[in-house]
């Protein structure tokens, strides 16, 4: 039997937050599809999701412990979570895969928010869910994106644990780098060396895994590795987010190979300077656009194609909230953020830098291990 | 820059079969926001998608190429495919996450096809599809789920190329078993060690990795790993999903550690047997209805908890069709399918067995190399 993540308390108190939220906000109910949001109130964690067949949902109630509407292959697995009320269904079904059980669920709610916003997505056919609203005439389903994500963007103690744990394992991976990557090697090789030299550290998985590398810089941040071979002046970069008990770290690391030029020098000296520009006024009240700002003035550019200069952390890679001129989100206590400025080169060339903090009523708490300026050479 | 998974033909083929199906159906266009149906048709290969933030979306319009509509961070690597249109957007955005370069593209197609149906979600923000809608009044979306289906479960020789050679790998990390795992182990260490042994063999990644163990049997089979010990008795299986080039295997291995009782011995050869009575009579003009019964037929029960007996297979873990009593899609050649039948042995113990099959004119071609019908034994 599984072991749960977190104690049975962690679960209610995320439970009870919610259920203040929607009496503030007038809802009787919040209802999910997703991963993320279903192991948020239920714990119920497996990479079953990988297969789009079932649609999974949990309600949460206004009050009362959240109910599991799930395909019967899940109920041995989610028995060993905090829910007393699991209702299954066979899956897949010739006709209907939960939704009568679902609308019967919430037939007694007459306002249901669900996450229809940014960075929100529909997991169950669309079908389905028009067949639930008709099933439910007197229901109103509105939009309860900013509600779930004020709650999940602040951690609490024991998730900033796990959060700790994979940025530990994450800097642990890049600090075995020189062991790792040489001139001549394929970027094949190169990730898959690190792929598996963060398992061997105590990673259960390793999700995301990007990069690039190129004389004095890279094309693009978000390809899968190619054939290419590591060359001399070659700056290389990794991004990883690697999970554990189902939280992510996400940031990268830079590495010359055999010698770094001076532009490369200068842009990797600057990208940690604006990582320690935004650090430094990094606290409960500042808003996102100030950390977005302080990034920005120290490189000297807007956020470019990549559209912000760092986000959100925790269940998955990205979360809210953006680190956009326009996010104007407070920083509150225990909020994980990324900080991820990028240089334009020019001439097709980029550099990118990230590191992983929490906000803390002071200084913020670093979960990477912060990069030096000097960016670290891969010696013959 | 990224090397293309398959040849610019391959996509030109896949495209003038859905054009082909869309000129029967009457659709103008067809609509996508997930990352299979917008790689199958593009070749956009990134693990990017991990990040929540950023919708991506392709149609594939009636005749011509399919026009990307997407994040600019994306417009790199997205240039190295075969699409020759690629609009792009600022993301995330104050206001705006692409739907109106959408709607401009799509005002010129009445009739858009979109998966809306079993197995399908919406990756996008339901606020903004809706916001799509208003804005195309005179646009009706229409389920092409079935349609979409069709063709993606119909390989060609070049994908049946990659998903021969993500089997191959599955297979070998397979028979490296009494290496990895020992009596007295724990689960964690050795789902870790065989996803390490996965990634060396040349997967590249394992985004799927499940199992159980217990005595004379497992309670599920979606569970991810536990401190719990590998003991004398116990039968250990690990179902894996893993991938190269952006295909999966998906099969799984029992395996007895120390000894075999006559039950799981039993069990094993009768699982082995009921793949054996599938794939006796997998041949085009068959259906998948047939091969469920004949597995039902050999282990003496229904589909139980699983909800199936086996289903489709190749840029997702799972696929249509489905292994079901009341699943009659009819087999073609080169559908690729997966037998799964299992064994409910009481007292909350399980088993399950699985292989990899592709439907061929004559005996089906197996991409998973068969295992036998004695329970391999993991000798102490």
């Amino acid at each position: 039997m599984a072991e749960p993540d977190f104690p049975e308390s962690e679960f209610a108190q995320r439970t009870e937050r919610a259920q203040a939220a929607m009496r503030q906000a007038g809802l009787d109910a919040l209802f999910f599809t997703t991963e993320a949001d279903v192991r948020y109130f239920s714990g119920f964690r497996t990479l079953f999701w990988q297969s789009p067949t079932r649609p999974w949902f949990l309600v949460v109630p206004k009050s009362g412990k959240p109910v599991a509407v799930i395909p019967q292959i899940g109920a041995h697995l989610m028995s060993a979570t905090w829910l007393d009320d699991i209702r299954t269904f066979s899956a897949p079904h010739p006709v209907d895969d939960g939704i009568a059980l679902l609308a019967g669920l919430l037939e007694d709610y007459p306002r249901i928010g669900m996450p229809m916003g940014r960075e929100s997505s529909l997991r169950m056919p669309l079908e389905d869910f028009w067949s639930l609203r008709e099933r439910l005439p007197g229901a109103e389903f509105v939009n309860a994106t900013g509600l779930v994500q004020a709650l999940r963007q602040v951690k609490s103690e024991l998730e900033l644990d796990k959060l700790r744990a994979i940025c530990r394992i994450g800097s642990d991976g890049f600090a075995a780098a020189p062991a790792l990557f040489r001139e001549g090697q394929t970027l094949k090789d190169a990730f898959r060396a690190f792929r598996i030299e963060l398992l061997e550290k105590g990673a259960d998985d390793v999700p995301y895994l990007v990069g690039g590398a190129g004389p004095g810089g890279y094309g693009d941040v978000i390809s899968p590795p190619t054939d290419q071979l590591l060359r001399a002046g070659d700056v290389l970069m990794l991004d990883t987010g690697a999970t554990k008990d189902g939280y992510f770290c996400d940031f990268d690391r830079n590495f010359a190979i055999g010698f770094a030029g001076e532009t490369v020098k200068r842009a990797h000296e600057t990208l940690v300077a604006a990582v320690n520009a935004a650090a430094e006024i990094a606290r409960p009240g500042r808003t996102c656009a100030d950390l977005y700002r302080a990034m920005a003035a120290t490189i000297g550019q807007g956020e470019g194609d990549v559209g912000r200069l760092g986000h959100g952390l925790g269940m998955q890679l990205t979360e809210a909230p953006s680190l956009t001129g326009f996010d104007d989100t407070v920083l509150k206590e225990r909020m994980v953020l990324t900080l991820e400025p990028g240089i334009d080169l020019g001439e097709g060339r980029m550099m990118v830098h990230e590191e992983n903090i929490v906000i803390r009523d002071g200084s913020p708490e670093f979960l990477s291990t912060p990069a030096a300026p000097e960016i670290p050479v891969i010696a013959p």
